[in-house]
């Protein structure tokens, strides 16, 4: 049998991230501040480092690693890409399945490849404290680790309904040393406010961001940090794809679908731009390579979205962005993919979405824990629900190479294992989950409520 | 800075595991049966299939690995070494601090590396279903998992207390497709008996064992799985010591001091037992290593246990083996290493220490978690409280090296992760967990229901 695991050497480590801005065939659209014009990079200042508003701004195609990322990231990288042998066989398809598993790191995702650079260029700037928002918890758990190794605070802010359900990764947040608040919190402006309202508010992404970056503006040592959507975020994703190239070297493959799930966007970023990067060099491997990004139904930003001008947060304290959006009001059904959940999408995905250089689909979340536990039962590790989406458009992929007899080469990104997802495990397994199609009529709505540009 | 991981490849998985038993100055003592007698391989054939009994009885020094199991350890084998470079620039220590760490597996820890075999050998001898016991569920995941991949049915007695507290760790079994009963239950004759005495027992992995034990013994289609204790377990568990063995011939050291914890004892027979194995072949490297077993204070099985004659369950199904042990009728006071709660200690690790080839140590519960935040803090991996046990031993090594600045190689097993057992954390956190020094009144109490032999 060929090899099972693919591994590179810590070596092997890119030393540079990539920027997908030098290869878009149209600039990004600028951010826009209250006034409808464009935000400068002095706008962020309160809240970022220099170093990563240079990176937000910047059109150049490498991004040099800092040799300290470098060193923290040789705890857990280069990850292991996989040959999914067993799970082919119980498909019985005639493809070949590789993913590439970012549950090895520490905190079990792929989110601490930006919450280690985050950190390190924070410390480097002198600043003591990182103020950020979680959902699901992977990524206050990745800014938790972080801040620790570079000696910073953190202070999370964590959606209600996930600080009173998913407790252990609360204490696994304690275990690294942050502080961690349930939002809307009695901490904030805009958290007091929204408990006047609602007392017993479940919270929500947007909400957690408010709170977040007005504890960051409002205090001159600490700072704000984000998991996903922006583009430095986006930039130190690109890890993961830079990664799976060399092993695909390796095994002298290239793939002809690259596949990740979707909410922020910067898994899919990570997984997918280096292959975009091949396109874009006229790399004839890579001409057919399509890049998919997978969403929910219950929550379809790119394949149901308005593409316009919105906010980042709930209550419009970020510039204006332009992106796939079901509006910055929008309130999340209580789906299980934690971190699938967001009203928005990265503007980069989102513009290359709208150019057609990659590929969205949206899928119902049985299908994800079917697929999801199929997997397990293949491969043996059981994934986290955000992956288990990928993994269902993975499969319906292999399924279509059964049918048609072609052996394609299928990659996706296992973005995180499932041990605090347990619950959401049981839930399918005694049939309390449900499928739920976000209503047509609320989208329209939503455009209603997207503020007005210019 | 040198490597922090030290990886091998597939091709390096070992294709033998080791048996000890061919370089123990003494040969085993026999396990006995009711009469007093040594029990053959016969009166173990109604619960375990040829071949392990062979391995359990073998003297060879080498015992081959099937294809089969080689193929399905490649889903997570060969696990990482890592060298802790900040682990000891925290503790300030000239000592080289390595571990190998077993909670990749998917099962997320060393258990699965006897479960595949086990599973693998039984579905040889067209065996099934599985019965096995499990406490915190370490064991009953692995076994979950093991029997996925071989086509075998396994059905898990889990320990009343465990199967109310660690709901996710069933979660993680259903995944796999497993049944799993609390123990003490109504499914077994010995279950029915202790739920009359006690309808609210919290049941006991000594009883638990006699549960999935009946089970097997009165079923022709169903064999019994042992996670530990015996002799053909810590077999399997040496493919640990041997693949570390290689990688400190990469990185061009030997260990001086390699440390386990120790409950069952296979962990630490995984781990040590291949050391052991140079320092029989007269390797210089070897002469002056420790081999350090890890205990808890509350359950002192080694350091204060009698070594004689006792059961493997708690109501004597099984032959009588020769082991330090803390009476079969012991109750284990409720630590939060689940995994090192057992009466009794392999027979193997037990004559060993007997004749001072090992060495043992008991630590205090709130100094293994002491340490457990600590190495995460600096490492990253938050430890199973099983693995904390290592650590503490590991770091009282390190400092010692800090007073007499010696730059000892040290080694130890991570044997697990800890991502099951973040109540246990909070509970450390918050206050709520204390030390518990095992009585002496009940070790010598214990010696009056030892099992009389001959």
């Amino acid at each position: 049998m060929p090899q099972t695991k693919i591994l590179l050497d810590e070596s092997d480590i890119p030393t540079h991230w990539y920027n997908v801005v030098a290869d878009m065939p149209n600039k990004p659209a600028p951010p826009l501040g209250p006034d409808g014009k464009p935000v400068g990079p002095e706008a962020l200042a309160p809240i970022f480092p220099m170093a990563l508003i240079e990176q937000e701004v910047s059109a150049e195609r490498w991004i040099p690693i800092p040799e300290p990322v470098r060193e923290a990231y040789r705890l857990y990288r280069p990850t292991p890409m996989f040959r999914a042998h067993r799970l082919e066989q119980m498909l019985g398809t005639p493809a070949h399945i590789y993913y590439k598993y970012e549950g090895v790191s520490p905190a079990g995702s792929h989110k601490v490849n930006t919450s280690i650079p985050q950190a390190y260029y924070n410390a480097q700037a002198g600043i003591h404290r990182l103020a950020t928002e979680t959902g699901a918890g992977q990524w206050g758990c990745s800014l938790a680790l972080a801040g620790q190794m570079f000696g910073i605070d953190v202070r999370v802010f964590m959606v209600k309904v996930s600080y009173d359900q998913k407790p252990f990764r609360r204490s696994m947040m304690h275990t690294w040393g942050a502080e961690v608040f349930a939002s809307p919190s009695p901490h904030t402006v805009t958290g007091r406010k929204a408990l006047e309202v609602d007392p017993n508010s479940p919270g929500s992404l947007g909400m957690a961001i408010s709170e977040a970056v007005e504890e960051a503006a409002s205090r001159p040592d600490t700072n704000y940090a984000l998991g996903s959507v922006l583009n430095h975020v986006c930039h130190h994703q690109t890890i993961i794809g830079l990664e799976a190239k060399k092993q695909f070297e390796k095994v002298g493959e290239y793939p002809d679908v690259v596949i990740a799930c979707c909410g922020g966007g910067s898994n899919f970023a990570g997984a997918a731009f280096p292959f975009l990067a091949d396109k874009a060099a006229g790399d004839p491997r890579a001409k057919n390579t399509r890049l998919l990004a997978v969403e929910p139904t219950s929550c379809p930003t790119l394949t149901r979205g308005h593409y316009a001008y919105d906010f980042g947060d709930s209550v419009g304290l970020t510039p204006m962005m332009l992106m796939y959006t079901l509006g910055h009001d929008f309130m999340p059904p209580s789906i299980h993919a934690g971190g699938l959940r967001y009203h928005g999408d990265s503007p980069l995905v989102s513009q290359l979405y709208h150019e057609k250089l990659i590929e969205a689909v949206a899928v119902p979340q049985l299908a994800t824990f079917e697929a999801g536990v199929a997997f397990s039962r293949a491969e043996g590790i059981i994934p986290a629900p955000e992956s288990c989406h990928a993994i269902r458009a993975c499969i319906d992929e292999a399924l279509k190479c059964k049918e048609s007899g072609e052996p394609k080469v299928l990659f996706f990104n296992l973005s995180g294992h499932g041990h605090f997802d347990m619950a959401s495990y049981d839930k399918y397994f005694s049939g309390q989950l449900e499928d739920f199609e976000y209503p047509a009529a609320a989208i329209d709505e939503a455009l209603h409520h997207l503020p007005k540009v210019g």
